[in-house]
């Protein structure tokens, strides 16, 4: 492990993307969204993914300069076309318009449409959240996991997130895959030629099974059963056709073996909890704390906590960790 | 089982709920829903309900004659008062404000407040969908099911029901309860003696259990683990503190030992293909449609496809089968 400033990294992101052509609005757009992953101890969100920005632009998969374009598309919708682009830029561009329309009607949506996502939806949703906010996201991705009761791959791994704004506290944030579990998950047990756990996957007969070659072949199953499967075709339904924007199959037809980052849209909904409960906002904030008492006051725990313990300790260092082999991975790419 | 015509249980319904004091408008309110429940063979969701409704007004738990107050909270948001009547009603009332909203805004909300709840929301997401909308149902209930990693209950079964519009053809319509099951389930393994599966409950001390008994002193559980845990969460928050009404916890506090039906409040939220996608709203419809064929073009099946099918038998025949002990519990109402 190598330890390194948070202000360093960031200038090394920034000079990795200014390097392969990234236009100054997505440099700092990009380069945010990697540190708050980075800052948060999410390795899997952090500086890992500069790589998969360098490699999605190189194969043509992802455009480094366009400028997202917003569409005022009715008096509660934002749409934001990314025109191929990493969608952090697109996300900023609309924040704003997202944010009026939902104060003044009550709830809101954003559609950002064409393009390529990598971060993870937290980072958006506590945007929103920061702003006293309600907000849920969702996005399809390539079509890796199959429908309860198939064999073959039709859905994403579709991650649902959602933020609750708490008067002098961290959110009440959660940001989980559909998927039973990370396609990632998968591949480590395959490198490290372990089984993997019954239910997160079937083989191509569509059979359980826990060999990870196999499952990589086969599909991901969704989390739940039944459940979890309905709810991963809702996202793709409202993330996907609601809103012009591709399914994860067809993001997986247009990716077309290049093992870019999925191209297709996400749905933002925003509620305003002062436009639906006027002079008694405060009172009933209030009792949403009594609901997180009632779980924490009994050693459960709130979604998140880790990575808001992480980045408080992140804060305080202003240093983080990352792979030695990582570090120098990135800095090749200045190469 | 008795068999009987749709015409004459409506008829009968009526008579009950007059003669227990229902005004006109909740007797037809209450009965057409009844009755989708009934059509499409929902045993658990038709006319057995009739014995919770008398009995929840004989406590004195709901209102029979309270006429909703429907307020124009926010550009995209409606927001009925139920005044402690059953829900159905102020549906009913709120209904053509929030189709409006929708189709003028693009995406709207409606809470329903103060209503006692008894029956399944795909009756409610069917008669959005049937205007061509998108609609996300939910509502918390009795405080039943422990936190994922808790051992007490917290949240109640809080279902999730979502519509999808198809052009010529049944909407894509799921409704599930957030819990591994319904507390019906466990109540019924505990009346036949029989053990319950594990992952449904846990104990008062908060140690799994397969005894039914022991599970009904404890707290059942969530579907899908800390995922189906979060999601129960919000559904407390959203269509609790947000909309200001109660909590699984406040309405078990507020029924006091009465066992009536789950008091509080609902939240729809509805959004307009055609505001998000103007001209090419047809297109990008007839996606979805692919998405749908790919689910069951591999064998997979929709959800609702049982209750389609019952509706289409009851609408041919105009029969439907009630248990006798049951007609005759309706029947006894009447005296």
């Amino acid at each position: 492990m190598s330890q390194i400033s948070l202000k360093e990294l960031t200038a090394l992101s920034q000079q990795v993307l200014r390097h392969h052509g990234f236009s100054e609005p997505h440099v700092e757009a990009l380069t945010a969204t990697l540190m708050a992953g980075q800052a948060d101890q999410c390795a899997s969100h952090g500086v890992y993914r500069l790589l998969g920005l360098v490699s999605s632009k190189q194969a043509g998969k992802a455009d480094p300069i366009s400028e997202p374009e917003v569409f005022d598309q009715a008096p509660a919708i934002v749409r934001v076309d990314a025109k191929g682009a990493f969608s952090p830029l697109a996300f900023r561009r609309g924040l704003p318009s997202l944010v009026d329309k939902a104060k003044h009607c009550g709830i809101a949506a954003m559609a950002i449409n064409h393009c390529v996502h990598f971060s993870a939806l937290w980072v958006e949703i506590e945007q929103l959240t920061a702003q006293g906010l309600v907000a849920i996201a969702c996005n399809p991705s390539h079509a890796w996991v199959a429908p309860s009761g198939g064999s073959r791959p039709v859905f994403g791994t579709n991650p649902l997130a959602f933020g609750w704004p708490r008067p002098n506290s961290d959110p009440f944030v959660f940001d989980f895959a559909t998927s039973a579990i990370a396609r990632g998950d998968i591949e480590l047990h395959r490198r490290n030629e372990q089984p993997i756990p019954e239910g997160w996957a079937i083989d191509a007969q569509g059979h359980p099974t826990t060999d990870p070659v196999e499952a990589l072949k086969g599909a991901m199953l969704t989390f739940g059963g039944h459940k979890g499967s309905a709810l991963a075709a809702m996202i793709e339904l409202i993330a996907g056709p609601l809103i012009g924007d591709m399914t994860s199959a067809e993001s997986m037809a247009w990716d077309d073996g290049a093992n870019a980052s999925p191209y297709h849209g996400e749905l933002i909904i925003v509620m305003d909890p002062a436009r639906f409960l006027g002079d008694t906002t405060a009172e009933h904030l209030v009792r949403a704390e009594t609901l997180f008492e009632s779980i924490q006051g009994q050693g459960a725990r709130l979604p998140s906590q880790r990575r808001f313990k992480a980045r408080r300790e992140t804060a305080a260092t202003g240093i983080v960790e990352v792979p030695t082999a990582l570090l120098n991975d990135i800095k090749a790419l200045l190469n």
